[in-house]
């Protein structure tokens, strides 16, 4: 009810703050006897780790997990699943030039405004360290789901304005992590890298762009009129920080198209009824119908610049902040796990809850 | 959990089929003492049915509210709120000939895979006829959010390629219902009709985009880590018929755009802290920063077409479609009523979790 | 979350107040497919009725089922399903004596504290009238129940001093509606009647005890730590009006046993695992171990006399209240069905929770 | 929705396994700016923990409280509170003989149906250990209780046959802790320690009862119809382990009086309104009235005893259970924390629920 429990079958209720002792999460309603793989999940964490290249925050941290409790000789047992990453290069005093400033486009003003007393420490609660969280417990998602067969595959198609158009079908998506920016087209990969490293000259930062493939995905999930599949990832990916704008299949896009344009027609294929378009993104009237779901999440520019800026102090007076500390230029390249991830949590509580709706 | 109850204080729990006896609803959390002029209620109804103009379905339906509890002697007592409209003019002949046939991007398929067993005339429950439940539920919320001094503007700013470029806040918001396709422009208005209208002599549909408003906004609102203000519009638009995609502030055009220009400066004003610009969209963080909140709508074309269309039916036959019935071009307009109450019903439920974050 | 909403996948949103338009509720989470014989759910409802015997309220009401949405050429559909029964002789008029007294252990005082505004007619919402649609809800839960074999059968062990001892492996389940008071041990029943019939001409009141016998269930209902299925059992019990107490198996007896005595020992039994004895009640750990389930409902004496009591006015005037009315002089034969119904509710909830724990 | 989260606005998500790695939790929804003395939670710890007194089991824990997040300065800041407990003294050893053998009357049998996998060390997720996980968050729930000045006092009041007959208004609560066995009657205390010690010497086992008392609780709390404020105490109390039974106020007593004994008349008293008896015990309707709560918790004996028992193995074969271990002989002395801890969480989540039904 508070804002720290996400799904309703399989939930992930998450803790911690940036500079705190520890990141964790519980993940209540996993199913029992499901086989875990560790390395797989650590492997998805480092995947949005900092320090992982050149491109990104250097802040050091193993982020290495530690589960306590729900599994057992390497199994679920359908008990709560606590686990924690615990924070080790706390700079925490980097921090106190900003103790009382509202960073622009921060949540420090509205933190303040709301709780009254926060950790305002590399953004306490807000910061973007707290998806580790949603990592782990989407790898836990993404283990369950590989068991249906289905898969997930999420990639940078814009950083600035260097825009990837192809269509996905056309892009090799075993090749994401060969790319600094998780890029799977080699020629924009190249661009995009280009573009980070000339912004961070400038002190300057970039947002972008992630779509997330969804492969093999069973036919009928999604719970209307309300918990519509997509409306649940929209939540999702708008609950990741940065996250501006959420567009499934046609999106936008589809504003501008006639009806006879944009019906996707039925077809029988090998004994399967599919569509022969796919505007729909895999998704009609809020049910998966077993093509390709897909979608677009766009990402705003980082808020934390290598300048001056100007801003207020919680005393309401003027003052200069200055750009130092350990940031990212763009963190779309991380995000893609989170998104992952996300994606894997929503499909996955969907899957469960389907299971009770016919007996 | 099984999909038909929206909110987590101020809770809609909705029923009814386009077909079925009656459309309605249960309001649950709604605060006593609260003062109910039905008539805004019924006002809101009447912005959202069918036969309204010349422009829109020709479904006769009255669609007059009734109460069932919760309400005593006009003001709310703290119970549950229950009310529906009936079904009348219910031309249930009209869908026999879609009885096996699933229609190209609507339900019929999913709710056929998924339930196995549906009610199929006029969508049954994947219609948008539902969309009366949030509407009354939206107009309750809407009633309780004046009292906080609250306004909620939604208007049409584009239907097919007419769009309108003009910033929200050089429009005077007043004017939207004076036009038919509450559109406030008045030559963007006559252009969309124009294209409603030469799109139907074609047999053929439109999908356009609506612009939210909501201005004089608390500070605070929104529960993150998950439940973040701009994800629950999110979810709470993309949970409407047709809707695929929504974007908060400067949204997608905000990948684009540097940090250095994109953050929102903090400056005081009055006594106030504010921001000088609003990419944020009135929300930082997940949580309401006090400035307008702004977000657009993505609606796809209508999927029912007055032409022939090739498809499936159940048996795996492809068979063809034949376009009859009383069917919107565009529903767009229609959609403004259901769009204010979508983002009442959110924002009054965030109004009431707040009250619980500080005692 | 607001109270007026009962299970966490099969949920019931119930609504009414005594003497308002009408008592019904929304079943969300019922699966799709299963054959709905309304005869069976207006038999229940006979059941608690007043009016139904000389013993009982003399209201009269016809209590006719109404249903709105969710069922489809008699199968559920899977979607939310409406129900209503209207509220017909409401002599609303017997209440004006009332509108500003406080009725002794009535609830008018706390929902005058609580809410400030209320209907005060008939007790309005905290009438047990209230609880038709938990029968009509609970009969849909045994529908489903029954299609697993289960059996739910309550009946009436005590009135007052009239105590029924005997086990109930000793009596006939299938007579109990052939007492008027739902005791299905006929020496006793004739004795619980004698005593409603000699207290009412006294003008006051009785309470006493039902038991419920649960057979045939699954094993592996109940979801730990918190959500233990005799947990679940014992809040939908203490939620009936009246109820005072709950026990399951040995209840508060068994706090005199010695652990040697109580521990229920394992056996194979043709194959199965059983328990020599069931002082478990069916229930281990809050998971159904497949034994007989049955627990204990303690009801206190009606609050209305037909007697003048002292009491207080909302002034806080000390005043004196006249019995009058239509009332029962003991519910519990009338709790009966409600009992079986909120049995059938926890489990068939639970059942369906039980689906996701192994895929 | 799986069973490990409690309450609706303050809500605890519990882990942990008897001998896995650590017990903690997750505390969403306790409002920021609230001073937290993390040596009065430490003390709760205390109370409850193993090895605190000859009578107990000698397992030895520090069971030292970590608090991960959620705190800072020593204030609350809204977000998350994450907390654990490390397991220290885990001889899992001593349950190798116990792998695949179900204990009777313990949760062995069910989880390993229910989930298929299980950690049977300990009792796993089904020791009441996991009650750590409850003192903890209830020792938060207390702290802001206190704030409002309202007392919760738990006691023993029966151990076997030893039954303590006064009421409680004529026992001086504050002696509670100065008996081994929670007592505050020092006369009965003597006799329950001595029958403790007897049936230790037996091997045997001991139930019991505990009766907690909540003074100055403010008028209004409870959700009716399903979440009456009883109501939710029945599930907390039913929820920890061995727990039996749950009566309130006059409880399996009233069902044997006249409503003319039971009626709570209304009196004005210094100003308020009050009752002349409180049969009620506090809730009327299920709404606090203002007056004591008070209601009694059943404990059936501990089910490991020091002898040995009959059962079967997950063979279904017939096996002998050899008593050993260190374990209670009588729980009920410890559970008076856990008692307090779920009462405290059911009336705090009930204090912030209330806040959001009057604007």
């Amino acid at each position: 009810m508070s804002g720290n429990t996400f799904g309703k079958i399989l939930q992930l209720t998450s803790f911690g703050e940036s500079h705190g002792k520890a990141i964790g999460g519980v993940i209540d309603g996993f199913p029992a006897g499901i086989k875990i793989d560790l390395s797989v999940i650590q492997h998805e964490l480092s995947r949005r780790k900092p320090g992982q290249s050149k491109l990104v925050s250097s802040r050091q941290e193993p982020d290495n997990l530690e589960i306590l409790s729900g599994i057992y000789e390497g199994y679920s047992t359908g008990t709560s699943i606590a686990f924690l990453v615990w924070n080790k290069d706390q700079k925490a005093i980097d921090y106190d030039h900003l103790k009382d400033k509202f960073r622009p486009s921060h949540a420090d003003f509205v933190y303040h405004e709301k709780y009254g007393h926060r950790d305002h420490r590399g953004g306490g609660r807000s910061s973007a360290r707290e998806t580790i969280a949603r990592v782990v417990a989407g790898s836990f998602a993404k283990i369950l789901l590989n068991k249906l067969g289905v898969s997930i595959s999420s990639y940078v198609c814009s950083i600035g304005e260097v825009t990837l158009q192809k269509d996905y079908i056309d892009l090799d998506l075993s090749k994401i992590d060969e790319s600094l920016v998780r890029c799977p087209d080699e020629e924009h990969s190249v661009k995009m890298i280009r573009q980070i490293e000339e912004t961070a000259k400038m002190g300057d930062t970039l947002g972008g762009m992630i779509k997330c493939v969804i492969q093999n995905v069973p036919i009928g999930l999604g719970e209307p009129v309300f918990d519509k599949l997509h409306a649940d990832f929209g939540k999702a990916m708008l609950s990741i920080n940065a996250v501006k704008g959420f567009e499934i299949g046609s999106g936008f896009e589809s504003t501008k198209m006639r009806g006879s344009e944009h019906n996707d027609q039925f077809v029988e294929k090998g004994g399967k009824i599919v569509t022969r378009t796919n505007f729909s993104g895999g998704v009609q009237g809020g049910i998966s119908n077993g093509m390709d779901i897909y979608f677009n999440v766009a990402f705003k520019p980082v808020a934390t610049l290598m300048k001056d800026q100007r801003t207020i102090n919680d005393q309401g007076e003027e003052v200069i902040l200055k750009g130092k500390g350990r940031h990212d230029v763009c963190v779309v390249p991380r995000a893609v796990p989170i998104v992952d991830a996300m994606a894997a949590l929503v499909l996955a509580d969907h899957y469960l809850r389907n299971l009770t709706r016919r007996i």
